[in-house]
């Protein structure tokens, strides 16, 4: 039993729950009991929360016999990136610098999960403060791949993915400055949204970059995407980001086909430098939107070709607003890499970062004006599928290119644009590696994007096949 | 008879336009008059347009006989600080390097100006390329203060100020960074209005900062402000920093009285450092805003204080990203001033600029919330009075500080924010120099800045008051 509770996804759990068919201490415990099992070999997890979660869920048991059901978080085990601050429990930013940081408060994301009645299994790996797409960490052991164990799972939300890939918990919230979050959803074969900048409250959040930051769940399917955001959601008067825009019904907003629906394939930048079998699938994909009922036309977005150096200046120079003391006071318990990248850019100057600003509202008008003639824009989400661990090169066709620098270079544009974007599992490559289509549209838009991901995900059936257990 | 055309307000002129009985072309032949007059004197025109502008008056007229009247603005003598472009017309912003420049193309305030039948008359001194509040330009001859010609005028939009001030054109179209067009406003005892950011097009303006700069006007009453900006103002597809926000009838605004207007009192920053006959003058105002029905109460403001260093990072740092070229090419174009403060700047690191613009969030964040409580907030609009050009110290009391550093401590503080502010004159110190009110309100909410100014200015007898003539 316990094996099949952690194949159900958020709705289909919620549905036994409600029904009283299903305990949430049940659900919780089974969930437990795989990280418990995998994690020595999936490395998902930095902390795990196994007491504080039963207590939880016995709590949300006897509440579902007092009939005060919450609503579809209701029971359901939920973990985080270790970077959202949880009250009493470690936080460490996948740092040596913060890894004994106890915050004496919630992040905002944490107290609406708990309303929600959703039930916090643990903390997860991530890259060193999230600075890089790969996950390898010099300070905790690197987060493996469910679908091959020598791979990285991508970053920085690097646990995030392995943990909902493998069934150890049934959503995860990430983080995404330059792709964190569709990164590794597309690299483990799951879902996983940065929605509108200020829609999902960053308080308490270890910060990288405050104009690029966004929070945001990886799940097993849409519709638990759709469910998670909707709890989440909304204005946070914490956190000054984040907007007085109404928070529409998302699960609702899947109902019904996508017959007239105008998808935008982009002409430049965004299939460039892609490996062919990323690419295939990709097409693949658009083909079935096209029998969905959707048509399909080219749109431009010329200037995304600039995005890598400009959201280097950008993102590392807002870092550098919160590493100063430290890389002063304790350069030596930084890794070499993240060290090196924000280094680098303490020589940055101030015009530097004005024109890489300045370059960016070049970027957001020009999305503006594609997705003014269609409602969402396909890609791949990344140019490769995992690279391995040990050698951390994307594989592009017969070339090889450094993961560190190539793997964020389709998703960076959307944290720029601050517009969402959903990655959705589209196929493997013929290695067995899962491939991403990242789905983007307007700001405040989600429920188009999440609309189209659904439909795109329930005419396919990518998302039932599941990793082979690890040895 | 043409002495008298130059003291009547657009207001009024407007009227005896629209019923016939004034000529657009003698009232604008009254105005190159009195430009051609006292300009030698006063130096607030770079360039005179006099022989296109009586053909737009001659057109004006023809319209107006044909029964075809365009609106308050139909047949109004108006001019331009000298960097909005100008097809045809050189467009020097006060520079040596741009001497020669002749713009292809009308900005966007010129086109709005045309289209509403208004006649531009020429192009207004300013501080070289607008950096700086003292308007002491070594490349044009200093412009002089009306009331005082051994005093500045105030800037960046120094003619401006003079050319209004001693009647030479009914309107002049400033630009405030830091309070170039406040300024001359108070120095020289007339009205100007920094509307809210984005809601006046900056289409073909000479950049100083693209996220501090505005554009807006300079006029003798607030009645005249007040038809000016409903011209002027409006979304621009040009200027992507303008806002599709609704452009409400400003002079329909003006009416009714104060009664229930809560107006607030910066407890903070706004009156500390303060030259006490400017002080008494502006709660002298206060007391008649009370008189007028206003409650009066006490807000907070404190992270304002940090304001100097904060715009210095942001203006300066974004200048540079316009002005690096020439700063490599021709550094010895520039004035000594100017070059100083830009060469200062270009070794300000990206993380200063980020953390100016975090602070600038703050500042945001506590305007708003000083809003929430009052309708308006006023203070002085500068700390002391006109300084004199070849000394440009402030009095402040016993003590003289320098012109250049505080002269826009007061005005700064709503550039940050975005916010819209006017300065309405408010009495005159014992030397019989100017003093000008501030009087700021909420995003958008130009309508409730621009009535308390009327209603103040139309219980006082301040605007009626006009420098004697230079001899």
């Amino acid at each position: 039993m316990a094996q099949d509770l952690t194949r159900l996804s958020i709705i289909e759990a919620a549905g036994l729950v409600k029904q009283r068919k299903l305990s949430p201490v049940e659900l919780v415990r089974a969930h437990l009991d795989r990280i418990e099992r995998l994690n020595p070999k999936l490395n998902a997890f930095i902390t795990v929360m196994g007491d504080s979660a039963l207590r939880e869920a016995r709590k949300a048991e006897r509440e579902v016999q007092q009939g005060k059901y919450r609503g579809p978080l209701h029971g359901i085990p939920v973990s985080l990136k270790d970077l959202y601050w949880t009250k009493g429990v470690r936080t460490t930013a996948g740092s040596k610098i913060m890894a004994d940081f106890v915050p004496t408060e919630d992040c905002t994301v944490v107290s609406r999960f708990k309303k929600a009645g959703a039930v916090i299994v643990g903390k997860n790996h991530l890259h060193e403060f999230a600075i890089g797409g790969t996950g390898i960490n010099p300070h905790y052991p690197t987060a493996r791949n469910p679908w091959d164990l020598e791979r990285i799972t991508g970053g920085s939300s690097s646990g995030s993915g392995a943990a909902i890939a493998s069934g150890m918990t049934l959503a995860s919230m990430g983080s995404d400055t330059g792709g964190s979050i569709r990164i590794p959803a597309a690299l483990c074969g799951v879902v996983g949204l940065k929605a509108t900048y200020g829609r999902v409250s960053k308080y308490g959040v270890v910060t990288l970059s405050w104009s690029l930051d966004h929070a945001g769940p990886l799940t097993r399917t849409v519709a638990d995407t759709a469910a998670v955001l909707r709890a989440i959601a909304g204005y946070d008067p914490k956190d000054p980001s984040t907007a007085r825009v109404r928070v529409p019904d998302y699960l609702a907003a899947l109902r019904g086909d996508l017959r007239g629906l105008r998808v935008g394939l982009p002409r430049d930048h965004f299939f460039n430098d892609v490996d062919p079998e990323v690419s295939q699938a990709v097409h693949r994909a658009v083909a079935v939107l096209g029998e969905l009922g959707c048509s399909v036309q080219e749109v431009s977005l010329p200037s995304f070709r600039f995005s890598a150096a400009t959201g280097t200046s950008i993102a590392m120079a807002e870092a550098i607003a919160f590493h100063e003391p430290w890389l002063r006071d304790r350069p030596q318990d930084y890794g070499a890499d993240v060290r090196d990248r924000l280094e680098a850019a303490m020589v940055l100057t101030a015009t530097q970062y004005v024109k890489a600003q300045q370059l960016r509202r070049v970027m957001q008008r020009e999305m503006q004006a594609a997705l003014a003639q269609v409602d969402v824009i396909v890609s791949p989400t990344c140019p490769g599928t995992a690279p391995l661990i040990k050698k951390p090169m994307v594989k592009i066709g017969d070339r090889e290119q450094s993961a560190a620098s190539v793997i964020g270079v389709l998703t960076r544009p959307c944290d720029y644009t601050g517009t969402p974007a959903v990655s959705v599992p589209c196929g493997f490559d013929s290695r067995g590696l899962p491939i991403g289509l990242q789905i983007m549209g307007r700001a405040w838009d989600e429920a188009t994007v999440l609309k189209a991901a659904h439909a795109y995900e329930q005419a396919t059936e990518w998302h039932q096949r599941w990793p082979s257990e690890p040895a």
